[in-house]
């Protein structure tokens, strides 16, 4: 199976130098400001974006170094698959956020919310849209009454190389 | 900036073999079944994974050739950036969806409520939590009023090369 190349649009600026205190997921970085510098080429590309209150954003987790499949993650004293958490250091290291939009001026985006390191490259913005189905059930496996507890921590450099 | 290698860790099995009639995204897809099978080499990696009734899939839009910067996107008559939107001619061809996981057996994922080509390289699987926060409010753009006929619209093959 062939190598897959991207290439970064956009950097991502946070206040975040290192994973260490790093939020573990946006809901603990709230309020949390940054910026996103998208590339020049790319601004067209930004055309009705500050319609939408948050996007979605694909970064490479460029500080991960290599993977394990079986990882210690937050919120647990257990191995788990690591497709089973958010862990950074995985197979390809892609990094997926839901942020907030504040606005878009230019080819900087104001965001906020951020569980994101300093200088992350940024691959891909989606538009957010709630998944809005009443009907559906979810389970959340092993993070079952953990994801409260993600509010209060902040990273500890567990998956720092 | 240096390009960013990425390596396939399986392959998306569905009913579409081409982007003609394919869900244009999950929810119309709802009920379509489909498989993963994950390279045996990451089989550790999926440990716990069936505790969780939904995951997200990271995958490469590998029928997309090349991007536009404006899309006419589907569910719309006006150009709009292709940021604001899921087209999957996009500068990095990304491509994320929220899939039911129905079971595991093995190096096997069984999935159900797909948007997804048959044959897609899978590039990563994460654990979906829903955004449970009722004080958030959302706003989505040019997709206000539109999202619901979603539900009814398949995809017209206008984004294929």
């Amino acid at each position: 199976m062939n190598d897959i190349k991207f290439t970064p649009i956009g950097i991502i600026h946070t206040p975040f130098a290192e994973q260490k205190g790093t939020p573990i997921q946006p809901h603990r970085g709230r309020g949390v400001k940054g910026t996103i510098e998208v590339f020049p080429q790319y601004a067209d590309g930004l055309a009705d974006l500050d319609g939408f209150s948050h996007i979605y954003l694909l970064f490479h987790l460029h500080r991960s170094d290599g993977f394990n499949l079986r990882v210690i993650p937050f919120l647990d004293d257990t191995e788990r698959g690591v497709f089973a958490t958010r862990a950074p250091r995985r197979p390809n290291p892609i990094g997926l956020s839901i942020v907030r939009l504040v606005k878009v001026e230019g080819v900087t985006l104001y965001i906020e919310d951020l569980d994101i390191l300093d200088g992350t490259p940024l691959l891909d913005i989606k538009p957010y849209v709630p998944h809005f189905d009443d009907a559906e059930e979810f389970r959340i496996g092993w993070l079952e009454g953990r994801s409260e507890r993600a509010a209060d921590t902040d990273a500890d450099g567990r998956f720092e190389p």
